[in-house]
């Protein structure tokens, strides 16, 4: 590989005029820059990324901090994808490099670091959740006032930047529209506690039941964790209690797949013993059967402009104390048929 | 932020000393070691990982450089998104960083560079085709022996690491499954053909067919591009086909669920009126109607696979010209109900 020195020895330069030209700092001579060029170009010397990006106090890269969970295909997941894809589309158009980096859920995970060594220059935070140990972290960089931004999920006491969907309203929606159809008796199953939008979730289930004067039913409340297995695990449960259930609103599709088959493996017909609205819109609540009812989640949407305000943070870098990012993006419903229609339709 | 100034000025030593201990570069006198490091740790200094990615001549990334198609979410299509899982899971075991690039695939891509500017330190090719352009990219990293791997696709003429499916034997399975249940007119709807597991499908394909005395009917052969759209498109000349077809080999699922929609939408009944084997045993396979039976690739397997290839290049470094990596996983056929039968089984 071409050094430096030999760039200079042909150029009859410094070391130190040849970085100051490849870098294009300081005030040069132009037949010393154009003698430096022809040099690099002639020995095929390549600027190096790093040097250069020390001495612009960057590095190019937009950081994804992401769960790793051994054995679950994480980037497979209908979220984390569509999510990706959004970041990645921003990414590209702006010439970043997009560094994915894994944190152990349990662990505290060091963002400031992260920043603070120039590995990245802004950072996006996937699948967080409201642990003590995931809030310790995501805390210290909100203090530190970097440009970061977690997605689809808000602390109630940390100022740090989020783009969201607005889950009490998807909640609300569905329930809303399981209400119309004439259903009353509706349960709800719902995903892991310690994300901000499952409690968003069931603000939403309880805003709906309470406008048609419904009282709650805690009896008829399930829980879940987001996975098909357990969603395959709550039909248990709710099997037996069918004979007090008209309709059921579940916190993900993957849930409602899973329940389904369960149901169906104990001899139910779908909807008609049960009508079912989930949420998400994943591929596979098209092809399941039925077809899924559910709440439409613009996760590209969210995943771009979360890289898109993130890189403007960087980009623009103004003085002084920023208001945090904060958008929230409208989820909609969309009709299929397991909540006991046929018409495919969304509102 | 604390500078490395402000760390040698507590120490009373000179900025070069400081970066010196801190990068654990040359000898040092155990005091001045002590009194720099005591400065820093008071003082919340960061070591540089750029500086010091710098003075290693490494950078901690494994670079992932995959197409970037507008539109098309590609994190969310089983392809990409298992590969990458397996990629993930491969680099969080080893502490590395991924960091994802994207190539517009008209253009030839600079992976040379890459290296050469220490962005990263070995590199991963998704998606990569026998397009001139971007063989062109692919050739010039071979030649300087690169820590590279080209996922899922071969070249002919160039000697570069390669992590791939048997795909001759993918589909020879398949067929020999269709023929093995009396199917004798088999039609075969294939992906785009500057893949290299494209033109492999169609020799598996013809091996089958040779191997059971038929004669091998172009008329019978059909172009998609891998994606629903364009196996959808070709229901219209498969139905029109229907009198002299009794089975279909199809290249993946999306485009056999595509074909199975079309196919529904001017009537047809499924697997009554064409028996179908696809190809990869995505998702999607489990919830179509019928569900598919079809070939499983190891997607995410081949990704942690040629993820730990390159980095044991990357990490024993060792001298000399190394022989490319070269590994070659086995599909195996997974039976459900497309092809007219009903019995769940693999071989």
């Amino acid at each position: 590989m071409t050094t430096r020195k030999e760039v200079a020895e042909l150029a009859g330069v410094s070391e130190a005029t040849v970085s100051r030209v490849l870098n294009g700092v300081g005030p040069m001579k132009e037949s010393t820059r154009k003698r430096v060029l022809e040099a690099a170009e002639r020995l095929g010397y390549h600027l190096n990324a790093v040097a250069s990006s020390f001495a612009r106090g960057r590095s190019g890269n937009l950081g994804v901090v992401m769960p790793h969970v051994p054995k679950v295909h994480l980037f497979s997941t209908y979220y984390f994808s569509e999510l990706l894809s959004g970041i990645g589309g921003a990414v590209h158009e702006r010439g970043y490099g997009l560094l994915l980096l894994f944190r152990n859920p349990a662990e505290v995970y060091d963002y400031v670091s992260l920043f603070r060594t120039l590995r990245v220059d802004g950072a996006i935070v996937l699948g967080a959740s409201s642990l003590p140990s995931e809030m310790a972290g995501i805390r210290e960089a909100a203090a530190e006032g970097l440009p970061c931004c977690v997605m689809d999920q808000h602390f109630a006491d940390i100022r740090i930047g989020t783009v969201a969907a607005d889950h009490v309203e998807g909640a609300y929606r569905a329930v809303k529209h399981l209400l119309g159809k004439g259903y009353r008796r509706i349960g709800f199953l719902n995903g892991s506690p310690q994300y901000s939008n499952s409690a968003d979730r069931l603000t939403g289930y309880r805003k709906a039941l309470a406008e048609a004067g419904i009282e709650p039913d805690d009896s008829l409340l399930y829980a879940g964790n987001y996975s098909w297995t357990s969603g395959n695990a709550a039909a248990e449960k709710i099997y037996a209690d069918l004979d007090r259930l008209d309709a059921l609103f579940v916190s993900n599709d993957r849930m409602a797949i899973g329940l389904m088959k369960g149901l169906r493996d104990r001899g139910c017909s779908l909807p008609e013993d049960l009508a079912i609205v989930a949420y998400d819109d994943s591929d596979a609540a098209r092809f399941s059967e039925p077809p899924l009812t559910t709440v439409h989640v613009p996760f590209y949407d969210m995943g771009k402009l979360a890289a898109e305000r993130v890189l403007d943070r960087i980009l623009d870098a103004a003085e002084g104390e920023q208001e945090p990012i904060c958008d929230v993006l409208e989820p909609r419903l969309v009709v299929r048929k397991s909540c006991g229609t046929t018409k495919e339709d969304s509102f």
